[in-house]
């Protein structure tokens, strides 16, 4: 695979030995092996596989070409407007329809647009790994037929029926910014067989069920359910959902009380037990899928360490990287930090006191790179510096805002200010609310608000005010209310709903509970990943909207299905009752498939279950009774989805439980904090470092430093490294125990694999046996 | 506390001290002690409090006598009783109708027995311990009421308002028998704090968008369902609970699509993200209060172990119990085991070679006792003493039923049969089916099941076939087949229902996949819990129905409740077109509580909580809308202890998997096993131990199994120890490490307790100082 990329930097990089090559092509050189190592610990940190290393130096630069926001974001709207086009394509949403000329080239231009990406990444790739790398091979079909499709689309001028457009979803699962999504179809894949299983069996006992249904009330000729065995099916099927109960049990039990016992046997076995079961079954597989994918990860981030470590040692010093390389390093892994800061990583990362960071330390490297460092300040209070008087007075403010008292009284004044609202509005007896003046208990509670808001302001500090996320919400929902008091008193109504939401005042009070601020906290650390699941489920809820638009669209109408069952909710009656008109509305033709937007809600409705069967009988009385398949294939896989949503709903909560349990003493943390304190000495050293590489930007910031170091006549400067917490951080200290097995069952594995693989893609590119053996020391 | 029961055995004990008294008295003290140590362990295996330990010989009396199969049958039957009155009392099921005076009388005989059963716990616990067990309080409280209530019955000859008779439940839950539901119960008290924590924050949430939705909806006319903030509610609560979704959309989003927001967000908050934070916490809690039971129940078995022994070891002998007292001890506590199994059990117990169990064996106790005996036999088959012909056939037979092919053959059978009934059942065309003709398939299937069985007993020999749960299943369906087969073929209408189970065969299928025979073994071992969480649950039932019957018994009938807006539901008609009568059923108010059998369906409508409001909003426009209250408070405590029930099918099921996964290796277990080898000399020795003490029965049972050996020629015989595991046993190893730990830590809190609290129970009544310095080595 190596090309000329290979050839230059393995000859020329310093750890692969020769150093006495000229001054500027070791320089250049040493960029090489930065920018490789930096992608290594890119790679590291997506979960990008090695075999997707680029290889050579053309590969490189449609790497680095293929791998940058632009082109990221050019992915991300490329897809977007694919999905969006079925907004325009028939059936489109009214006003937003597009003639099919200027739709299908809207189309064609994308689906260029995908091409050209993914020639850039068949030349990173090269060839070989192109047509192995799965995801692409499928994106590359499905560019295909839709590229045949849009141009046939185009020639014919007309539409034909393209389920296909349903795989569009595939462009934006792609996208480097879904990775997220990419990762929860692993998982519900991977969670399916164990589902599948559990699933034979709830179908299993339907059909069982279904038989004896059959038998026992076929009989009765008022009991439409189980006529026929299909009949007895749809209907238990359906009896599942218990969306047609207690309907489909009153006939039978009209007749003879005793056959509810069939029906209590079936609910009870099926929903109270199978589903349950199901549940138990996927949040089992579960919880063991995200413990072996934060191993696989921790593993691979390791790999990717190590990997890039290679490359940053010398010869000369075999054990560690000096500062001079991993600035080196950070140039290219993260471009915008500035050289204070890359040095305070650099000294966080060194745990001896040697100008060398080793291995072991240079494994920790994802942990400090996220810090955000500042220096820490000496003053406790923004106003340390005023005046006495001016002093004393905020001082006053602090502690106020500060006591418990001041707490408690707001939390009475939210308490009050909310049954004050519940008590108004009960007060009101309907019609339009906004015409009249603005309550004056309304101008009384914002004032207080206000207040309070000025005082906290002022007596924490602006900063320190809104570096609290209890605060800042305080802050947009007092803001918000006053928005809503101008829209009154000025009487401007579109902004009216803001007033609608003072209620939510009310959820200040849950910080008096540690239970509640726990949830909270954790939901607001689960909302990244609640919301990819969301985006996942959007992603199946297109799919199915593309096809039930392809066989649904218009089949649904007022006074539809007449022979359905169901007819009432599809009713649109005008009666003339004396000289009033009255309507009489079923509503349920609102639920159809007559352009995305609707579809999108008729299958949240199908989602939601209840009385999903009235949308399918509809659906399936104006069609054929196939139908009913899209419907039930629909119910399970947002079963399944569902299911797996609920069990990392559980999960998390649970492994958050468990972790503050385990925890206890040191539950009042806010992120991971590093202390780091600089010397002068220091400083002028790495300005000297600069000045040599001419980097003018750099040695002005540094020289700032110490500016301000002879100001204060310090010697020295703390610096306060900081982070939020993440799962993983979490994962780390629940697993602590077991990580250490891992690295040595792994270190072990590797030792025995790298000898009879010669070409694993890391020894390929960069070893010689030299580092290789310096490597089998350092690892363990 | 301590009476004249203390003052003799305390005296003469011997490990109390002196052993100089009379032969006879020393033995009635020994059968004191035995007796006592019985009591302690029954104790400790039924957990009950030790302060409940009577103390003297008048409470040993009482608690014996409050202590049998016979007095908990009684407790038991009164407890049915009274519960099954609510069938006889107005509103009575039509057929059970007793006049008044019948049931009151009933009613006061019952509660006489009740008295009678609580002035023998009275005289077993002491007026102080009585007073001071709440249960027992209450229990009286709740008597007392019922006794004054069922004499205003008697003389007045009138049922009044009885809301209390939904008291009734306390007497079934006290039963000893309903031990399990009494656990299920704490369990559910346990779990509540934390659901009302986040129930509040549901409730919260509901009330914010209630007012939201009122301001949003109620200019709307066509909108019923956010007219008021009371409708706002109460339709909000309705929609957590899905079941009026979508109508309660339809309205606003008939006239502003963009309105599905308000509900997307509503439920998706609420329904998607609370309601399974809701499942979390308590599942979490759930886990959690599991393990502190396992471990308390642990610590107090042990306790109870420790009572047990210092009342058997003598002051000459105080490093163990000799046999000769561990028999005295089984005689009471396990009167119906034989005394082979006698000396077994101490055999097994008995780690060591001396003729002593320590207290460290001794700890073993429960794991031991519940052993099953039985000689290991020497003979592989049943078959092995038949003449060589038989032999070799019988041999044959069982080859051919243990191999794979003829399994495979079956289940291939199996299958076809399955597909042959639903092709069958499919071809139908509804009508009797069971007047034709017996269908050949049907005999032909049944020949092949018959045949199978057939096999199977020769070839195994009837006792190994029916060991097995699986071949039990097989014989019952066969057989339950057969006899539909004798009811198809004599024409016997009232069995056809057998023929119905016919499908159930199928499940034979399930045997073929591992995860499957794990889920069902699951499932069996279970089972006693799921019964009793189900027993749980109808109590709730039985208090909801009483309440309901009270307040709402014929309240709704047809063509009901025509100024709600669920009139079509209850609507009856007999419409004449042409010269057809249509019949136009609503069938809702068959949903009623017009008798305890009809509440009780309908409770289990609201349970299953599709359509539920149907049901509400029958009965409150016929009552006032706070009728609503009972409706939504059912619902509250149905989720509650539904929620507990997944929570608890979810950690049996998950503990189970992980059990599976920490001990792969040993998966196919079926049950604890031990094996002990007896000599003849040791069983002569017994026989001579017995002769002593004059036990006729015993000594003959023991002199058959010598001249069995001597029949044999063997010098000893093996024993095979057998008990099916218990969740005990699984959380023993799940807990290993741990349970190390509470030893120790109960170790250490006793020791600092005993010199402080020299009144705990158990040194009050048995330790003498000597005793106590031998417990403190022994302990640890």
């Amino acid at each position: 695979d190596g090309g000329s990329y290979d050839a230059v930097h393995d000859a020329s990089s310093p750890a692969a030995g020769d150093c006495c090559a000229q001054q500027s092509s070791a320089q250049h050189n040493w960029e090489m092996n930065y920018q490789e190592a930096a992608i290594y610990l890119q790679e590291g940190e997506n979960n990008d596989k090695f075999f997707t290393h680029p290889k050579n130096a053309k590969a490189l630069a449609a790497y680095l070409f293929a791998h940058n926001h632009l082109f990221y974001l050019m992915e991300l709207s490329t897809a977007l407007l694919l999905l969006l086009l079925s907004l325009c394509e028939a059936p489109a949403v009214p006003m937003l329809r597009l003639g099919i000329y200027v739709h299908a080239t809207l189309e064609l231009f994308a689906l260029i647009v995908v091409v050209f990406e993914l020639s850039m990444k068949m030349r990173w790739l090269g060839f070989h790994t192109f047509i192995r790398h799965k995801r692409t091979m499928v994106k590359t079909c499905v560019l295909f037929v839709q590229f045949i499709e849009a141009i046939v689309v185009l020639v014919r001028q007309t539409s034909h029926v393209r389920i296909t457009r349903a795989l569009r979803c595939i462009f934006l699962v792609d996208c480097r910014y879904c990775g997220a999504v990419r990762r929860n179809l692993r998982q519900i894949f991977q969670s399916l067989p164990p589902f599948i299983d559990i699933l034979l069996l709830l179908l299993f006992f339907m059909v069982i069920f279904a038989i004896l249904g059959f038998y026992l009330f076929s009989p009765n000729h008022s009991d439409p359910y189980f006529s026929t065995l299909e009949n007895s099916l749809v209907n238990l099927f359906v009896l599942l959902t218990t969306s047609n109960f207690p309907d489909v049990m009153m006939p039978s039990y009209a007749r003879n009380p005793w056959s509810c016992v069939f029906f209590i046997v079936y609910l009870s076995i099926e929903l109270y037990f199978i589903m349950n079961l199901l549940l138990a079954v996927v949040f089992d597989t579960f919880n063991d899928i995200e413990k072996r994918k934060f191993k696989s990860l921790l593993l691979h981030k390791r790999a990717a360490i190590q990997h890039a470590y290679r490359l940053l040692i010398t010869k000369q010093r075999p054990t560690g990287v000096s500062f001079k390389h991993f600035e080196g390093l950070l140039r290219f892994y993260k471009p915008r930090m500035c050289a204070r800061e890359r040095y305070l990583t650099f000294k966080a990362l060194n745990q001896s006191n040697t100008p060398l960071v080793s291995l072991k330390d240079f494994y920790n490297f994802y942990e400090v790179v996220g810090l955000k460092w500042k220096a820490k300040r000496n003053r406790e209070h923004w106003f340390d510096d005023l005046p006495r008087t001016a002093f004393l007075i905020f001082k006053g403010i602090n502690i106020l805002v500060k006591s418990r008292v001041f707490q408690y009284i707001m939390y009475t004044v939210v308490a009050v200010n909310g049954i004050w609202i519940l008590v108004e509005t009960f007060m009101l007896q309907g019609g339009n609310f906004f015409s009249r003046n603005v309550p004056w208990s309304y101008i009384v509670f914002l004032t207080i608000y206000g207040v309070e808001l000025l005082l906290k302001t002022t007596g924490l500090g602006p900063v320190e005010y809104l570096s609290s996320g209890w605060n800042l919400f305080d802050f947009a929902v007092t803001l918000f209310a006053f928005l809503g008091l101008l829209a009154l008193a000025f009487n401007m109504e579109p902004f009216y709903f803001i007033v609608v939401l003072r209620p939510l005042q009310l959820l200040r009070l849950f910080k008096l509970k540690k239970r509640y601020r726990n949830v909270l906290d954790t939901m607001f650390e689960l909302f990244p990943r609640m919301a990819s699941l969301g985006l996942t489920l959007l992603i199946f809820y297109y799919c199915f909207a593309i096809v039930g638009m392809e066989f649904f669209a218009g089949v649904v109408y007022p006074n539809c299905c007449n022979t359905s069952t169901v007819a009432d909710s599809y009713r649109w009656v005008n009666h003339t009752i004396g000289n009033k008109t009255v309507v009489e509305e079923g509503y349920y033709y609102l639920n159809n498939f007559d352009n995305i937007l609707n579809s999108f809600v008729t299958l949240f409705e199908l989602t939601v279950v209840n009385d999903w069967y009235i949308i399918m009988e509809g659906v399936t009385s104006q069609t054929t009774h196939w139908s009913r398949l899209y419907f039930m294939i629909f119910y399970i896989v947002t079963m399944v989805v569902m299911t797996i949503i609920v069990a990392f709903i559980l999960e998390a909560f649970v492994f958050r439980m468990n972790y503050t349990r385990k925890n206890q003493d040191s539950e009042e943390d806010n992120g991971i904090m590093l202390e780091k304190e600089i010397s002068k000495e220091e400083v002028i050293g790495i300005i000297e470092l600069y000045k040599r590489s001419s980097a003018a930007t750099e040695t002005s910031q540094l020289q700032k430093i110490v500016l301000q170091m002879d100001k204060y006549g310090q010697m020295s400067t703390l610096f306060l490294g900081r982070r939020s917490r993440t799962k993983s951080d979490l994962s780390m200290k629940m697993y602590e125990e077991e990580i250490q097995e891992w690295y040595e069952e792994h270190a072990r594995k590797e030792e025995t694999q790298t000898p009879s693989q010669e070409s694993a893609p890391a020894s390929n590119n960069f070893l010689k046996p030299s580092s290789l053996r310096q490597r089998s020391q350092t690892v363990i």
